[in-house]
């Protein structure tokens, strides 16, 4: 998608480490012109789909989920870290990997939120290993929920998560896909 | 707001501890529908301030703040907590007591994004003590930019965050405002 590899190349900035910044649109200054058309083009993609729920999780999935949901017109569900008083225990949960804060911490959705009916469509802002979509699908199958499919804003091509959901058959839309980033450059994969 | 009064009859839970548990629609699933009305709301309540970024804090403030901003078309910026290796040093931070959780937390705004150019209208689900609220004034005080308002989805009128605010001449516009609950009943301040 044009218009987000252009925003990154304009305003991402790479960091020692692989890491990507773009916090200045989308996970920590939001730009809601940008990330409204970010879900529209989740919609184009995903809305022969019957979905009846959006997946993330907190914190940076949830800005681009809503603005997802608003053109599905169903419900969002994000995914709590940590231990939350107020979810209860009538959750499913799932041990998640984070490599950037090189921490594990648990996800925790509530049971009454997704369940064997729903038709889950997940959206997450950045896919790289893959852990934190690998953690919603482990729970998308305890619900025994069906999956529509994983959108994505940015996609480290470089890595292999991305490479390893489409191996198993699912439907992965990453609006841009890096091919590789240096101090000074960020080259995207040509759309097929 | 009588939208959201009905919708929390219709689906908040009581639970003890004066918790208000509306996370069917508000901060774990999101209405989008609903939310989109909100913002909308916050709009209408203070459009004649020249706003020009919207303060949060993850998690459950950015889909509200993100409904608001689309009709504002001002960026949302949210508050970080804990020790975000992503966001550098290079951050405004202020310490917050969750009463909910029991425990002080960090919040964190990168000095990147909020500047004494700016002003500010901070929204966020609830309030009750307002200690979040407070942080957040405490941030925009560190950047030296000007306070327009604070906008807040439910606010528990039982507690004193909301009257502490508006005696120091804040507009305060709080959508849903709690007189009293048990466990089988909330009754709201009715409007001026």
């Amino acid at each position: 998608m044009k218009l987000l590899e252009d925003k990154i190349l304009a305003c991402g900035k790479v960091l020692p480490g692989e890491v990507l910044k773009v916090d200045s649109f989308l996970n920590h200054q939001i730009d809601p012109v940008l990330i409204m058309e970010l879900g529209k083009a989740f919609y184009e993609h995903f809305s022969l789909y019957s979905i009846s729920k959006i997946l993330t999780v907190e914190s940076s999935g949830i800005a681009l989920a809503l603005a997802a949901a608003q053109y599905f017109r169903v419900p969002v569900v994000f995914g709590k870290k940590g231990k939350h008083k107020n979810v209860g225990d009538n959750v499913y949960t799932c041990e998640c990997f984070s490599y950037t804060k090189g921490q594990t911490y648990e996800v925790a959705v509530s049971k009454d939120y997704l369940t064997a009916d729903d038709t889950v469509l997940i959206i997450d802002d950045f896919l790289a290993n893959g852990a934190a979509a690998e953690c919603l699908l482990n729970i998308i199958d305890q619900a025994g929920a069906k999956l529509a499919g994983i959108g994505i804003a940015i996609e480290k091509g470089f890595q292999p998560g991305g490479e390893r959901l489409r191996a198993r058959g699912i439907d992965v839309q990453s609006l841009a896909i890096i091919e590789s980033m240096t101090d000074d450059s960020v080259t995207f994969r040509s759309a097929d």
